[in-house]
């Protein structure tokens, strides 16, 4: 869909929420709502749903409400999980090994390829069937396996030399759990995962709790 | 400070950034630093950083700029990691045992006191040096152990009802992890990290990089 313009990252960041709640309606069996409805079990206004999903089509039926699973399709589509990527993990550690052992991701159409690890220990071993590369080849196997996405897990100080790497070789999209704001050309895509900015979020608001509205 | 108003969650989400970058400004020595030399830094502009800071008192000097050392404990103490925070993990899965060796959260003030589970070849054993303990225990000790805060990575079904548990014990914080958007009360917060919601972000934008403006 052409638009004259962009969708805010507010809007965006909605997406997936609906996304999880239309699979949860889904699931109980449940085969049309209302935006009204919808505005029940998210907690979002009837009118934002149905701004937000104008932005792509709008899908309702005046009257008829959605069918859930076509807008759980129609949504899938727009966030683009509805095809598969290759993609890597940066870093075996801690994080890295979590993420790579968190099967849903598969699920959904990510393919974790390989992770890559600078350690002489971890290179040549896989860890629960993952391989582990040594950091070197990086470049090469993005470039011959079409990876898409690196999933960042490393140190602040080794991120953006990885980055750069990656991106020469042809990566997308940066998924990056290194507390650094990452500098990258315009045609490729960060989000990051800052879990202590996260943690601070949180301990900013135990001590201002007057600040705080529910998200 | 005493204000009239709520500060909203954009400034806040970007404290933990400065104070990210005064570490790192720190921590190469320099000692005092202008709102324009952060600005170069930090991606964000001048008049932007000393509207934030003005929120919690400004604490510049008109031609002298800020003190690095003294903006950066000024802004610990706002985010509230001065001090100390005790905390447990819901979950000996791979998120939760990542966390519980994610040393970084003790140096800041998060004592991780223990995780909890309900596999029984887990319970009665150590993670790493943190004890696992039967989830059934787990509001006694919150209760008996002043914990402020919770750290939920159990699956979406099981979160809800730990989420109560601690809140009648007496937590006053959730990190949660689940991809679940939890109820609580007006007194207790609730800070997300929705893994699979950041992934299809970055998804969306792959497939969208015209609605892309870096953050």
């Amino acid at each position: 869909m052409k638009r004259e313009y962009r969708v805010s990252i507010a809007v965006i960041k909605r997406l997936p929420k609906y996304y999880r709640y239309l699979g949860m309606i889904a699931d109980k069996g449940i085969i049309r709502i209302s935006s009204q409805e919808l505005s029940n079990i998210t907690g979002l206004t009837a009118s934002q749903i149905r701004q937000d999903l104008n932005h792509f089509g709008g899908f309702g039926q005046q009257g008829y409400g959605y069918n859930v699973e076509e807008l759980r399709g129609e949504i899938e589509r727009i966030i683009g999980i509805n095809k598969d990527y290759n993609a890597v993990i940066i870093g075996a550690g801690n994080i890295g090994r979590a993420l790579a052992q968190y099967k849903k991701f598969d699920g959904l159409g990510f393919k974790i390829r390989a992770m890559f690890d600078t350690d002489e220990r971890k290179v040549g071993t896989d860890f629960d069937g993952t391989p582990i590369y040594d950091m070197k080849n990086l470049g090469e196997f993005i470039n011959k396996e079409n990876v898409e996405i690196i999933i960042i897990t490393v140190p602040a100080g080794a991120a953006q030399e990885i980055a750069d790497t990656a991106i020469e070789a042809g990566v997308k999209g940066i998924w990056n759990f290194a507390p650094i704001d990452l500098k990258v050309p315009d045609n490729v895509v960060v989000e990051n995962v800052h879990l202590n900015d996260s943690l601070f979020t949180l301990t900013y608001y135990i001590n201002n709790p007057s600040d705080y509205i529910p998200r």
